[in-house]
C-alpha cells in the first residue's frame, strides 16, 4: 500500500528495485536525475534507492505560500519505511543507520545552481552506528562534521567560510597540512565547534530528529530554485521560472565498511582507443574520493586494465569479487545497450551488494569515439545514421595530426597559450627570420618559426618549419590559414611572446630565449611549451576509412579542397576530396627566382597603371570633344601609347618567364587531380605584398634588377596601401594589369592541354576574385575565354573548362543576379565576404573579437564558424539570386568555413553544391555534411 | 499645290516662312533638326528655308535595296522650287545662286556621328554669281573648294588627308602659314586640284550639275546612318537601328554679301548675370567665322553691351541696324517664351533679311543661373516647380566659395591639376608641415597646406591653411572630407606633385619649389597654379534666398548639416540647416592640449584592454568549471581584477580631465543650434590615429607624459592595424573603453543641461557609430541611458533626448529589424557603407577607380554618389527592416552623400527623413530634395 494519490496528482515516486515509479517519460515530474535513477532501476541497474518528490511539489509548495500539500508528510513517511524495508536498515538507527542524500533535479538541468545535502540522519547517536559499521572513528567524524557544515550553509544559510576558517584553525593549532593529517578526534572536536557556531549563528540547537533534518534538506532544495544563481541562471538560459525543481532523497551507500566493500569507476568500452573491453579501477574498503585522490592506488578492474596499465601487483575485482564483477558486468552491458552509448560508472559495493552511483556517456579520444561509433552501428545498437552522428566531426582533426605524449604534458607545463590555429604539435628550434629558417632546415635542423605574423614572403620558411608560432592575428591569419593549408601546426596570435628580431630572442613568462632553443607547440590546444617533447603520431584506422565510406554514401554536398601544391592535392585526394575548390597561385609566385622576375614586372607596373589611365581619359576625352579640339587630343594619346609601348616591354619579359613556371605548376596540379576538377584562383593579393618591407632585402632587389634602392622605395611607397584588404587586388588588379591574367590563364590551358596529351582527365576552371561590378566579370571573363580559346586552337584540342567568379564582397551577394550571366560557378570567399559584411580585418581584430565571445556580444569567431544571420543571409541572397539567372550555376564555399561543421551543414541547408576545405580537414567536411543529410530530414528548418 | 501625298505618308516637309509644314511633334518624321526647324518657323522665327526628308524616305530606302520611292524625285523638284520663291534666287544660278546644305537629322541626336555637306549648289558658272554677289572672290572660291572637299569625303569616301595635304603643299609652295594667306587665285588652283584628285579616286568628273550635287549630297546622309561610328554610338546608347534619319535640305545664307549684311551671336539674357538683357557681338559684312575667330573684333550688339565689354569705339546694331535689331529683339522674345528658356542664338543677316540659323539653351555662370530660374518664374513663362528643377544642384557650390578671376586664369595656366575636392579658391605659400603652417598663420601668413595625405594630427594646420593641396587620396579622403566641413578649397589627389619632406620642397612640372612660395587651387576644378592670383568673392544674392524658400515649400526630406564646431553649425544654419546629423567629436580630442590627455588614456588603454578580456575569460571559466577548480580561478580573477584597479586612475585622470573641454565643445553647438536636433556621434577613429608616427614627435609626447620614447613606441606598434578602416574602432572600442563614452555621453547631457539653463532650446541626439551587432548596440545604448537620466537626475531637469545608431555596415543593414530595438534614429554612414560594400578603401581606390570611370566599369565615383543597386539596395532594407521593428524609426544619412544632388533624390525616393550633409552644401540639398519631390510626382519608380 502506499500512500500517494495515483495519477496525475501522485507527488511522491520510488526509485531503486522493482517497486520503482515512473521512468525517462516523467521528467518533467522527477526532474532530470529523478527521472534517470528511476530509468535506470526499471532496467534492472541496481541503483541505492530512494524516492523523489515532484516538481508538482515545487510548484505547489510556491504556490500555496510556501506550504506544503497536507498529505506529504504522510506520504514521506510512507516512503521512507519502504526504503528501510528495501535497505534492511532504519532511518536514524543507533546500530546500523539509513543515512540520505537530498538532492535537486530541475526537468532541464541546471548544473551546480541549486543545492545538496549529504549523509542526512547522522546525529550523536546514529554516528556511533556509522563507526560500527565501518570500523572507521574518523571516517564517521568526519561524515557528521561534513553533514553539519553542510546543513548549517545549506538549509541555515550560515557562511560556508566560517566553517572552512574553524578547519584551517585547528590545523594551525596542530600544526599540520593537511585535512588528511586530522584524526576522529581532531573531527568530533570540529562537530561540536560547528554545532556551537549553528547555534550562535541561527538561536538555535542543530536538530539531532532525522525526520527535522529531512525536511530541512528538503525544504532547503525547493527554496534553491529562486536562489540568486538559478533565477540569473535561468534569465542567461531563457528558461521558464515556473517549471519547479525535483527533489531527490536517496540513500547513502558506503563502500568503506569492511571487506566485502569496494567503490571504483570504469568505463564501459576501452576510452583510450574504443576497444570493447570493461576498463576501470577499484579500491577494496574504500570511499570514491581515495579513487580519484591518489592517495591510495587503484586496482585493475580486470585483467584487461591490468595488462594496459601494467599493475601487475594488484589482484583485479574480477578476481577478488568474481560474482560482484559478473554483476557489474551484465549491468555495464544493460547500461551500454539501453544508452546506446558506451557508459562512465562510478559504483559501490556496500556489504556485497552493488549499487551504481552514477553512469553518463563516457568522455573518450578521438580515435575511440570514431571506432566505439563505428562499432555500436556493426553491433547493431545503433544506426549508420546514428554512428555517423556520434562522431564530433571538429574532433577528427586530433586523429589526423600527431600529438604531444599526454604523459611529456604532465610533466612540461605550458608557459603560454595562443590560439591553436592549425592542429597537430610539434618540436623545432625556434627562428624568427624565414631566411634562416630555410638555412637551418637546409643543414638537416628541426625548426619552429616564430614571427609577430607572417606574410606571403614568409612562405619559404613556413614550408620547410615542423610549426608556426606568431604574436599576433587570429585564426585567419596569413599564419593560420596558411598553415592550415600546409597541414602544419600553428598556434597564432600567442601575445604573451614578446619577440625582438633585433636580438634574435622570445621573452616569454618572463625569460628570455635565443633563437636556437626548442619550443614544442600544441596547435589543437594552443599550448606552447619550453623544450623538445616526445610526439604520438597520427594513425588512421580501419574504422576510420569505413565511417568515412558511410558518410559519403548520406552527403550531398560535395567536398574538395583548398591546395596550391601537387603534395597538398594528393594528400587531400586520399582523405577524400572531390577535386580542388581553390588553388592560390600567389604562393607559387614566391618560389625559387620568381620572386625576381615578379619584382621586375611590378617595378614597370604603376607606370603602365598611370598609362592606361591617360590613355582611357584621353579616349573618352576624344569621343566627346569639340572638333577643334580632337587633333590637340589625338596627338597626347599617340604620345601616351608610344610611351607605353617603350614601358611594357621590361613587363611582358617578367611575365613570359613567368609563364612556363606557372605551367609546370598547374600540370603538377592537374595530375595529382587526374579526373576530378580543379579551381583556380587568378593572382589576388595586392602587388604590395611581393616586395621587401626592410631596407637590406631591398637593396638585394634593386641589385637583382639592375635599379637602384631609391627606385625599390619609391616603388614600394608608390604602391603601399592604407587598407591593403580594401586596396587594388583581385579582378581590380586583372582590370589594371590585364597581362598577369593573360599570363595565368594561358599557364592553365596550357598545362591542361600537356597533361591532357598524356591521358590526364582535367576539368580546369579559373575563377576571378574580388568581383564586386558585374562588368568587371564580364570584361575578364571575356578575356581570359578568348586565351583559353586560343589555347586550345593552337593544340587543336577541346578540353571542358569553367570561367567563374569569388562571391566575397557585399556588393557582389546583392548583385549576383547580374554577376551569374557571366559566371558558370559562384564560389563563396566567406573570410573576406566576413571582413567585409562585418567591416572587422581578422587580421586587426583577434583581441576585441575575443572579448566579444567571453562578454557573449558574439556566441563565436565568426571567421571560425559563418555568422549566420548577417554573412548567411548575403550568402542566401547571392545563392538565391545567382541561381535564378542561371539554374545550373554551380556553387561552393572556399573560405577556411568549408572545413568547420557547422558551417558545412549551413551550405548543405542552403543548397550549395560542395565546400572546399584545407586536406586535413576533408574528413571534417565529408562527416559533417553526411550529419547534415541525415540531420536535415529532421528538421528542414533549423539552419 | 504641292507634290506630296498627304498625311501619314507625306515624305517632305517644308519650314521658313508660313507655308512651313509639321512642328515639334513630328520629331520621329523630322528628326531632332528638322523638327525643331519647323518648330521655329511655326511661331515667326526666320530660319533660313529648307525642306526635309522624313524619316521615313530613310527606312524605305533601307527597306527597299536603296532605292528611293519613285515619286520622290519629283517632289523634291517642287520643293526646291518653292524655296527658290520664297529665296527670290535659283538653284545653280550664275548670277545669284541659290546655295543648299543638306544634313543629317535623326529623332534623337546623334552628334557628329553622321555626315554634312555645305555649299552645294557651286560649280564653276555659279562660283561667279556668288563673286558678284559677295563682291569677294576669295571667299567664293574658299567656299567653292570646301564644297569640293566635303562632297570628295562625304559622299565619295575620299579620305579628307588627301585634301589637306595637297592645301599643305600649297602653302609649303607659298612658303606661308596660315589659309588665311591664301588668295581667291590659290583655292581656285586648288578647286581645281582637288577635282582633279576627285577624278582619279572616283573615275568620274566632279558633278557640276546642282540637282545631281543635291541627290549625291542626300544619298550619302541615308548611307551615313550606318556608318561605323553611328553603328557602334547606337549600340553603345542602346539605340535602334531601324529608326533611320531624315535629311535637311536647307538654304545657305551668308552675311558677307555688303554692307547690309551681318552676322552675330547673342544672348537673349546676361549669362554672367542673368540679368534680362539682350546681351552679344556681331560684325557687318562677314562670316559666322569671323566673329569667333578673333581675326576681326565683333561689336557690340547694343548699348547694354557696349557698357559691358567697354568697347566704346564702336557702334551697335541697335544702331547701324534699327529695324533689324528690333526684329532681332522680337524674335529673341518669341523664343524666349516659347521655349521658356534663355536662349543663345546665331543669327545672319544677308541683304537686309535677319536669318536665325541656330537657337538653344544658353550656357550660363552659377549666379546668372540662379537669377534666370527665378526670373523666369516671376515673370509667369515657368512656373516654381520648374524653376527649381531648372537649377543644376550641383553648381549652387559655385556662388558660395570665392573663386579665381577668370581674366587671371587666362593668364596663369594650371601646371597641374587634381581632384576638385572641395570647392572655392584660394592663394597662400605653400608650407609642407602642419605645426609650420600654424606658425606662419600666427605671423599673418596666408598658407596653403600641402600633403601627401593629412590625418587628424593635422586639423590645427588645416583649421588655419587658406587652402589644402594633397598628392595623394580622393574625393573622400580625410582632407576632403575635412576640408567640406571647413568650406575650405582642397584639391586632392594631384598625383603630379613631388612632395619631399625633408627637403620642404614640391616638385611640379619639372620645376621644384621651396616652402614659403606662393601657390593658388581652385577647388572646383582641381587646377593647381603656380604664384597668388586675384580671387572673385562670393555673394548670396536675394534670388537665391528666395529660391530657396521655393525649394523649401516643396521639399518633404530635411535637410541637416555636419558640423564639429559652433561656427560650422551657425554657418550650416544661414545657409538652411534644420539641425546637425553628423557632430563628430574626434577633431575635439586634437585641439589644444587636449592631445595629450588624449594620449595619457591611451597609454593605459592596452592594459585595461588585456585586463578586461583576461577578466571576462575567468568570469566565463568560474561559471562552467568543476568545483575543485572554482578557488584557483577566484584567486586569479581577483588579482586581475586589483591589476585593473591599478592601472584604472591614470586612465581616468586623462578623461576626467577631457570631460569639462567636451562640455565646452557641446554647449556652443547647442546654443548655435537652439531649437534644433544636434547629433552627436560618440568616438569613432581607431586609437593609434591620436598617436604620433614620427620619431620627435614621439618623443615629445612621451617627455610631456613623463614616460620613456620606448613606451610609447611600443603602444605605437601595439595598437598598429593593418586595416584600421576595419579595425578597433567606432562602438568596438566604446566596448573595450566603456569610460571613453561615459565621459563623452556626460558631457553632451552636462552642456545640454547648462545651455537648457539659459532658456536654449537643446535636443541632444547621441549616436554610436560601427555597429554591426545589436548586442553592441544593446549595451552601449544602455550604459549611455544611463548616464543621460543620472546627470538629469543631479540636474533636476527633463530633457529630451535620443539614442541612436549608425547603418555604415552591411551588416547592419541586414540586422537593421534587430538593430532597431535598441535605436530610437538610424543614420546611414554612407562612406563606410561603400567602403565595406564595395570592399574598396576610398584612400587607396582613387586610382583605379578613376580607370573603372574611363573604362565605364562604374558610371560614378560610389563615394561621390550613391550605388544604387549595391549600396542602395542595402540602405533600402536598413529602412524597410528597420521601420518593420520601430514605425516611428527617424532615418538619415550623414555621408558624403548627403550633398550630392542625386543622392539626395535617393533618399527622397526610399522615405528617408533627412540628409545631412557639410555646410556649404545645405543649399545643394535643399534644392536636389525640392527637385526630388517635384521630380516624384511624375516617377515614383525611377529611383
Amino acid at each position: 500500500m502506499t500512500g500517494e494519490t495515483v495519477g496525475n496528482n501522485q507527488l511522491v515516486f520510488l526509485f531503486g528495485g522493482e517497486e520503482t515509479e515512473g521512468g525517462a517519460d516523467l521528467a518533467h515530474l522527477l526532474g532530470g536525475k529523478g527521472s534517470n535513477l528511476a530509468e535506470m532501476s526499471s532496467i534492472g541497474v541496481p541503483v541505492p534507492p530512494g524516492f523523489t518528490i515532484s516538481t508538482e511539489v515545487c510548484r505547489e509548495y510556491y504556490k500555496n505560500n510556501r506550504q506544503y500539500p497536507e498529505e506529504l508528510d504522510g506520504i514521506v513517511k510512507e516512503y521512507i519505511a519502504r526504503i528501510e524495508k528495501l535497505m534492511g536498515k532504519k532511518f536514524g538507527d543507533p546500530d546500523d543507520p539509513l543515512l540520505f542524500s537530498v538532492r535537486s533535479g530541475a526537468p532541464v538541468s541546471m548544473p551546480g545552481m541549486m543545492d545538496t545535502v549529504l549523509n542526512l540522519g547522522l546525529n550523536d547517536v546514529s554516528v556511533k552506528g556509522l563507526i560500527k559499521q565501518s570500523d572507521d572513528p574518523r571516517f564517521a567524524y568526519d561524515s557528521y562534521r561534513r553533514f553539519v557544515q553542510m546543513y548549517g550553509n545549506v538549509v541555515k544559510g550560515i557562511d560556508g567560510d566560517v566553517f572552512e576558517e574553524m578547519i584551517a584553525e585547528k590545523k594551525a593549532a596542530l600544526d599540520v597540512q593537511d585535512d588528511t593529517e586530522l584524526t576522529a578526534d581532531d573531527w568530533k572536536d570540529l562537530v561540536d565547534q560547528f554545532k556551537k557556531c549553528y547555534r550562535e549563528e541561527t538561536g538555535e540547537e542543530f536538530p539531532d530528529d532525522p525526520a527535522e533534518q529531512l525536511w530541512g534538506g528538503i525544504t532547503a532544495v525547493f527554496e534553491s530554485w529562486n536562489n540568486d544563481r538559478a533565477v540569473k541562471w535561468r534569465e542567461i538560459n531563457n528558461l521558464p521560472h515556473d517549471v519547479g525543481t525535483a527533489v531527490n532523497v536517496q540513500t547513502m551507500v558506503f563502500g568503506n565498511m569492511g571487506e566485502n566493500c569496494a567503490t571504483g569507476v570504469a568505463f564501459t568500452r576501452d576510452p583510450a582507443n574504443g576497444v570493447k573491453k570493461h576498463t576501470g579501477e577499484y579500491l577494496p574498503n574504500a570511499q570514491g574520493e581515495d579513487v580519484v585522490s591518489g592517495a591510495r592506488t587503484p586496482r585493475p578492474l580486470n585483467s584487461y586494465e591490468r595488462e594496459k596499465s601494467g599493475k601487475t601487483e594488484f589482484a583485479t575485482l574480477e578476481e577478488e569479487m568474481p560474482e560482484i564483477y559478473q554483476e557489474l558486468a551484465d549491468v555495464f552491458d544493460r547500461l551500454e545497450t539501453h544508452y546506446q552509448e558506451m557508459q562512465d560508472i562510478e559504483f559501490t559495493v556496500q556489504s556485497g551488494v552493488l549499487y551504481i552511483l552514477q553512469t553518463r556517456t563516457g568522455k573518450r579520444t578521438a580515435p575511440a569515439m570514431v571506432k566505439i561509433a563505428h562499432d555500436l552501428s556493426e553491433e547493431g545498437i545503433i544506426s549508420r545514421e546514428k554512428a555517423l552522428d556520434r562522431v564530433e566531426a571538429s574532433r577528427l582533426d586530433q586523429m589526423l595530426h600527431p600529438m604531444i605524449d599526454p604523459e611529456a604534458k604532465q610533466e612540461n607545463k605550458a608557459v603560454a597559450v595562443g590560439l591553436g590555429a592549425s592542429p597537430g604539435a610539434a618540436s623545432g628550434k625556434i627562428v624568427l627570420e624565414s631566411d634562416e629558417a630555410e638555412k637551418l632546415a637546409e643543414q638537416g635542423e628541426k625548426v619552429l618559426l616564430v614571427r609577430h605574423e607572417t606574410s606571403p614572403e614568409d612562405i619559404g620558411g613556413m614550408n620547410i618549419a615542423e610549426g608556426i608560432l606568431t604574436s599576433r592575428g587570429g585564426g585567419t591569419s596569413h599564419a593560420a590559414v596558411v598553415a592550415r593549408g600546409m597541414g602544419k601546426p600553428c598556434v597564432a596570435g600567442c601575445g604573451a611572446l614578446n619577440i625582438d628580431y633585433a636580438a634574435k630572442t622570445v621573452e616569454v613568462a618572463g625569460e628570455t630565449y635565443e633563437a636556437g632553443e626548442w619550443f614544442t607547440i600544441d596547435g589543437g590546444t594552443g599550448e606552447v611549451f619550453i623544450g623538445k617533447m616526445e610526439m604520438t603520431e597520427a594513425e588512421l584506422t580501419g574504422e576510420f576509412e569505413e565511417l568515412m565510406s558511410w558518410a559519403d554514401q548520406y552527403r550531398e554536398l560535395g567536398v574538395r579542397t583548398n591546395a596550391d601544391t601537387p603534395d597538398d592535392a594528393r594528400l587531400a585526394r586520399e582523405f577524400g576530396a572531390e577535386g580542388i575548390g581553390l588553388t592560390r597561385t600567389e604562393h607559387m609566385f614566391f618560389e625559387d627566382n620568381r620572386i625576381d622576375y615578379v619584382r621586375q614586372m611590378i617595378l614597370a607596373a604603376p607606370d603602365v597603371q598611370e598609362l592606361r589611365i591617360q590613355e582611357e581619359k584621353l579616349v573618352n576625352e576624344i569621343e566627346t570633344a569639340q572638333s577643334n579640339k580632337v587633333e590637340e587630343l589625338e596627338a597626347a594619346l599617340e604620345k601616351v601609347r608610344k610611351q607605353l609601348e617603350e614601358t611594357l616591354p621590361e613587363y611582358r619579359t617578367a611575365l613570359d618567364a613567368l609563364l612556363p613556371e606557372q605551367r609546370k605548376d598547374f600540370e603538377g596540379i592537374f595530375r595529382a587531380m587526374d579526373g576530378l576538377p580543379v579551381t583556380v584562383r587568378l593572382l589576388d593579393p595586392p602587388l604590395h605584398e611581393f616586395l621587401p618591407q626592410e631596407e637590406a632585402e631591398q637593396q638585394r632587389v634593386a641589385d637583382n634588377l639592375g635599379t637602384s634602392l631609391k627606385r625599390i622605395k619609391q616603388l614600394v611607397a608608390n604602391l603601399e596601401e592604407f587598407n591593403p584588404m580594401l586596396g587594388h587586388r583581385g579582378c581590380r588588379m586583372g582590370i589594371s594589369y590585364p597581362e598577369v591574367y593573360e599570363m595565368q590563364t594561358r599557364a592553365i590551358m596550357e598545362a591542361a592541354v600537356n597533361v591532357a596529351q598524356d591521358g590526364v582527365d582535367v576539368q580546369p576552371e579559373i575563377m576571378i576574385p574580388l568581383v564586386g561590378v558585374p562588368r568587371e566579370l564580364e570584361i575578364l571573363r571575356e578575356n581570359v575565354d578568348e586565351i583559353c580559346q586560343e589555347v586550345l586552337r593552337e593544340a587543336e584540342r577541346t578540353i571542358d573548362y569553367k570561367i567563374g567568379t569569388m562571391i566575397e564582397l557585399p556588393r557582389a551577394a546583392v548583385l549576383a543576379a547580374e554577376i551569374a550571366q557571366h559566371a558558370e560557378f559562384f564560389s563563396f570567399g566567406t573570410n573576406d565576404l566576413t571582413q567585409t559584411t562585418f567591416g572587422i580585418s581578422r587580421d586587426d581584430a583577434t583581441k576585441f573579437l575575443e572579448y566579444y565571445q567571453y562578454e557573449g556580444i558574439l556566441p563565436e569567431d565568426p571567421f571560425a564558424v559563418i555568422d549566420r544571420s548577417g554573412v548567411g543571409e548575403l550568402i542566401k541572397m547571392g545563392v538565391t539570386r545567382g541561381r535564378q539567372t542561371r539554374k545550373a550555376l554551380k556553387v561552393g564555399i572556399c573560405g577556411e568555413h568549408g572545413g568547420e561543421p557547422s558551417s558545412v551543414k549551413f551550405c548543405h541547408a542552403n543548397g550549395l553544391d560542395y565546400v572546399s576545405c584545407s586536406p586535413y580537414r576533408v574528413p571534417i567536411a565529408r562527416l559533417a555534411a553526411a550529419q547534415a543529410a541525415i540531420d536535415v530530414k529532421e528538421d528542414l528548418t533549423a539552419y
